[in-house]
């Protein structure tokens, strides 16, 4: 595998050219249906010929190469990621789940090894959501669920999604009709490699590690209301302070998320007005974020979130506006799925470690049409969405042992 | 004293209209040595001269009213406040402290009333700072401790205080001198009267109040250090959150302040960085502003602050940069002044109330000169710096009985 491995590192740095920004001094910028997306598209579609692949684009942009079985009525084992960036974003985060069991069908093809299921990799269109306000474009057109009020948004110079999709060839008319790419009874599963975008697996010392879930995400928007005031003349007894009170209510939720190791929660925004030096803060707005792999365990922790902010903020005599502005529900791995890739990841003789993915992923769509597991790939210092973004090299071919691995076993599954 | 209060308020409302912007509108605005400035001190001179007093206008654009004793050799008893406000501030802040006694001045000139002292009103140019970068420009030139390179500090057209004041006819470059106005041994005190700019005395239900001391002040800028990261994929206890680290010291600087009666403290201002919904906070800026009438328990709570400050961020990792930005000592008001005040406010059966003011006056720069006493008139809603600044209309009949009283008592001490 070292030698498939150094072919998907050069792949890697070739990709991080399709850019509209220099990638080694701002990072990989890529969005859907662009040049930068075409010249991707014809890369990949040249890799996956070499590697005995056909391909198509479909309606959303999706890049579709098909590893055949040698049965004619095998089913369809799908990986694949998504090919776009956010912008100035690493040169990892989705394209490594595109081309990481590309090099390996290349590999199979090159062994002459075919097996008794379809191999296909979804170059998803999609998934940043960072040209247009919604995100998961490709993997929601695969799976069937794709919204076609969405075809009518725009991007930053007004061009609808319906447009783009046609100027790069497509006709996204067909997404109208939400037909799913394929019959589920069809599919064996979709597999997805990622980077972890997290400090997990390398705080365990490990190359990779097996997702048992998608976090579910709620947010919520709180305005505090106080009264502001002269600094100097205004006795403590008396203030109603607006940014104290945002204050307890970032400690509270930290609390709250650091007792329960289901959760993560972070304020990660807050605006104070009137923010002067010695001025007592009339208003403060602030962010709350919490997102969990168990919906119950999310929505006991709002309750209770809900509750303590009411209590702690009527205390301190201020009023508040507090309303939950997005929500999505946590995605469940397929245990079946998960538990061959336990396996695989076992026969290569490397520690398991479970871990849930507490960012979104193609997988939130694609559960919705079949079976969802993901492998996740340690990231140097947890850091992603930056042009620093990192793996270390001998990782990859820890994970392309598990890939094959795994390849093996459901083969073996197979009739 | 009802007419008197009358006639106070009508001069009031005529000092208002003496304003950039119109006052019901925008609140009152009135720059040194502006064109308001001037119509304010031909109105004053008006006034003044109407009340038997003589007028001069010295180097610093201070209006001096003066109503003599019957005593060639009488010492002088000084009254007075700044004329300028802030922009779109009130309409009682500062100028009250001039018309208030040059009301009771009026009322004493028509009853043929004279005393065994001089006394003066004062006018101040400047107190807010709010036309050039130096506040106490008018007190400091008459305590003599005016700082003659502030003359080369320009407002926000590029003029300099020097042009400016010699554009309003006045001959700066004798304040290079520094003399104070006065002869130390030829005073016997500063006297002002102010509106509270805060709750204290509405909440007490009292019309007036003794001002002990004149707060000091103190600010520091915080900046916390953590690091950034993906709120959905850096587990709780991996965290380094900057704005939690900013919660823990809002919280703990709130609490040192509650806990002892002698200090004020806010955080006013906020900034995170990169401030978005789902991002762990790398870095927040915030400002510690601390006052406190006692210097010694002041500089008590810094040394507990800044230990509370490190122990808490150094045991949620984060690194920070501490550092103080300003420092302006408390000023004790006069006992014996105080005393005598003490004494008018219960002859006019008052109940006596003494607080300290939190915010600066020119008696921080009028106590080099001489002593100085403050009463405090009660404020609605606590509210000033802004148009809606309001008072008490009865309140100025129990204040103008209390400066009544005043007079007669140091009449009586004079030899």
């Amino acid at each position: 595998m070292q030698q498939v491995a150094q072919q998907l590192w050069q792949w890697l740095e070739e990709a991080a050219q399709c850019s509209t920004t220099q990638w080694q001094q701002q990072g990989v910028t890529r969005l859907i249906a662009t040049a930068e997306h075409r010249a991707l598209l014809n890369q990949l579609k040249k890799w996956m010929k070499a590697a005995g692949m056909t391909t198509l684009i479909d309606p959303a942009a999706n890049l579709i190469g098909r590893y055949p079985s040698a049965s004619p009525h095998a089913k369809t084992l799908i990986f694949g990621s998504h090919q776009d960036s956010v912008p100035c974003g690493g040169k990892y985060d989705g394209i490594l789940g595109i081309l990481l069991p590309l090099a390996l069908v290349n590999y199979f093809h090159q062994q002459g090894k075919k097996f008794k299921f379809n191999i296909e990799i979804i170059a998803f269109s999609d998934e940043e959501g960072a040209r247009f306000p919604s995100a998961l474009i490709g993997s929601k057109a695969i799976a069937g669920i794709f919204d076609g009020h969405e075809l009518e948004t725009t991007d930053a110079q007004g061009i609808t999604l319906h447009q783009a999709l046609k100027n790069f060839g497509c006709a996204p008319a067909a997404l109208l009709q939400k037909p799913p790419s394929y019959a589920r009874d069809s599919l064996l599963g979709f597999f997805e490699v990622h980077i972890e975008q997290g400090p997990v697996l390398e705080q365990a010392g490990l190359p990779v590690g097996v997702v048992n879930a998608i976090t579910g995400i709620e947010r919520h928007q709180l305005t505090i209301t106080g009264k502001a005031g002269h600094a100097g003349t205004v006795p403590m007894s008396l203030r109603q302070d607006a940014l104290v009170g945002a204050a307890t209510v970032i400690k509270l939720f930290n609390q709250l998320c650091q007792d329960n190791p289901a959760l993560v929660g972070v304020v990660g925004k807050i605006t104070n007005y009137p923010n002067g030096v010695n001025v007592i803060p009339e208003t403060t707005e602030l962010t709350l974020e919490l997102r969990s792999p168990q919906d119950a365990k999310r929505l006991e922790a709002r309750a209770k979130l809900y509750q303590q902010i009411d209590q702690e903020l009527t205390a301190q005599k201020l009023s508040y506006q507090l309303q939950q502005s997005y929500e999505q529900a946590a995605v469940e791995c397929s245990k079946q799925l998960t538990q061959t890739l336990t396996r695989a990841i076992e026969q290569a003789d490397i520690p398991v470690r479970e871990l849930f993915s507490g960012a979104g992923h193609d997988g939130l769509a694609m559960h919705h049409l079949t079976d969802i597991a993901m492998l996740f790939i340690r990231t140097v210092d947890g850091l992603s969405h930056h042009r620093d973004e990192a793996i270390v090299q001998q990782d990859l071919i820890s994970a392309l042992n598990v890939l094959n691995n795994l390849c093996k076993l459901i083969n073996q599954e197979q009739q």
